[in-house]
């Protein structure tokens, strides 16, 4: 029945947040017996369970009704993935079953390179394992820039109202009729400045230069929103407040002169990285570095056997039920692929 | 800043399967109040919680390793949107809040018809609810396509082995190593056999004509899969077994013989049945009747204001976690469309 020979995979899965797990859980059901490369802990770029791990509250994600800290809810899906079998790349080579819940989120594996040149695709992971693969599933995610300051990693990773996704996070009570600032000048700033004055009882939207990059529409739009009030040529120098954010220090590029401005809520909106620097370019990209689909309504990519998932893929929507429906969709397709070639 | 009077709805979402529910969660957080016309009590085309409610255990949305019955989890995807206080049509009006939760999934309103020829779109519900709106999604899904055989329908709501998605139930163990057999002879048949011979000893296609409508390169799959075996001419006039399945009453087309035969599952791929006749062919489908979209990795139509998500714009994945997915690019695509035109 099966060209597949034991020393090739028939699915390796790259990432392990919404997307990843997904695909693992789909794919292992039926029968792919698939092998994912979860990443690195905090700090890498690839970090296992992804960007929700970055997250507290999570009040949107479709089956919680009560909300779910974002750590817990990945949590679920690893061992989802872990129910039906999943092989996971750790820092001790390749682990299945009980053996990798061990380890849960500690001594994961990133990948290294991979080469999609010829089929079977190669996979070289961070700690040395190295797989053949008939087909790979890229889920690697996109990290939320920040501005590197270190109140604000405090902050943001503490739920302390400090965060990069104000569609995820602006509808939570403690942003409720507060004044609020977001960071950035693009459309997406200006989405979600304007997204959020639907809570918020003032919107500052804290700009480096001194005109929105946005688009002209966009920028008349936030431009004509009397909630919204523009600081020009302005910094964030540093963010302040213990448990919660109070305030931020904001410097001046044209003047130099800083000064404090109390907040109730803090967005960076400066952009995302998608994560494919271990493609070394081997798929296409659009400007913002974000893979490019063959079909969008897909996962298929310019690769034949090589699928995409999840914010890696997506620029427009990145919320973590989105990225799950697409890991669902890349494990779909990447069986019907391999049963096409022969392989099951 | 708002363009809107109260007499006119941000946006009215048909449908209240995982697509329905999880634009209702957005479009609440996103304070655009939404209203749903859920559909009426089984047996209806549109029913509340969708094509869920017929499901025993789901084991591959993710977030629940545990698995979990297909109404529990419509029961939380409702209690989520009902906690950001989305709206709900049922047959004695409009209600929000505790109001609703009090007649879950009893009295609800179907959709009876729209207008989508001029915005404000008109929405009139089958007990006579009638709305203005700025904006409308649809999820409505799509009915699989049963035989309307008696023990079929009653073997299928109970977990009792027949199924009509492979893809949902195959993995379950009560499928392994058992003679399964597939009623249909076009693609996803094809497919889900394919799909099945991972799990079964053997699966039996029961083909109503002497010929697959399958594509040629897909029949030939099948056809030299050893794991399946064909059965031409053949229809199924009777599901045998009480609690669980044991096998299925089959009559020979040409020769009118009939027979039974011994079986551990029942899947039928016979088509889905999308559901748009209250659209009166407003919006494009295509031959199979599923909603077309504008933009296959979005949620936009042809018509600007009318979005689609879930199962009724979906004929390749039909999962409850892309749908869900769909369902949350509608609302976000919805909130940003409305904030476009100044209403918010």
């Amino acid at each position: 029945m099966s060209e597949s020979n034991n020393n090739v995979e028939k699915v390796v899965i790259i990432g392990s947040g919404p997307a990843g797990w997904t695909a693992a859980i789909y794919a292992a059901r039926a029968n792919l017996d698939p092998l994912v490369f979860p990443g690195e802990a905090h700090g890498k770029d690839l970090m296992p369970g992804g960007q929700l791990m970055l997250t507290t509250e999570v009040e949107n994600y479709p089956g919680f009704p009560e909300g779910i800290q974002g750590p817990d809810m990945m949590i679920k899906f690893f061992e989802q993935a872990m129910r039906f079998d999943t092989r996971v790349a750790t820092q001790a080579g390749i682990m299945a079953g009980e053996e990798v819940k061990g380890g849960l989120f500690t001594g994961f594996q990133d990948v290294a390179e991979v080469d999609l040149s010829q089929r079977p695709f190669t996979v070289k992971g961070s700690a040395g394992t190295e797989v053949k693969t008939n087909a790979v599933v890229i889920a690697t995610g996109a990290k939320a820039n920040w501005l590197g300051l270190e109140n604000e990693q405090r902050l943001a990773t503490s739920g302390g109202g400090v965060s990069a996704c104000a569609v995820c996070d602006g509808a939570l009570p403690a942003f409720r009729d507060k004044e609020l600032a977001v960071v950035g000048g693009g459309d997406s700033a200006v989405e979600e400045a304007s997204y959020l004055t639907k809570f918020a009882s003032k919107v500052y939207m804290i700009v480096r230069r001194d005109v929105l990059r946005a688009s002209k529409i966009m920028a008349e739009r936030a431009e004509n929103n009397p909630k919204i009030e523009f600081l020009w040529n302005t910094t964030v120098t540093d963010v302040l407040g213990d448990d919660f954010i109070t305030g931020v220090k904001l410097k001046d590029s044209k003047t130099d002169e800083e000064r404090e401005l109390a907040l109730g809520g803090l967005f960076m909106a400066i952009g995302h990285t998608p994560i494919t620097g271990f493609l070394n370019g081997q798929l296409p990209t659009d400007d913002a570095g974000y893979l490019i689909l063959k079909d969008p309504g897909r996962s298929t990519t310019e690769i034949e056997g090589v699928f995409a998932a999840g914010d890696v893929a997506d620029h427009v929507y990145r919320q973590a039920v989105t990225a799950a429906g697409m890991g669902c969709k890349a494990a779909i397709d990447a069986e019907r692929w391999l049963a096409e070639q022969g392989i099951d």
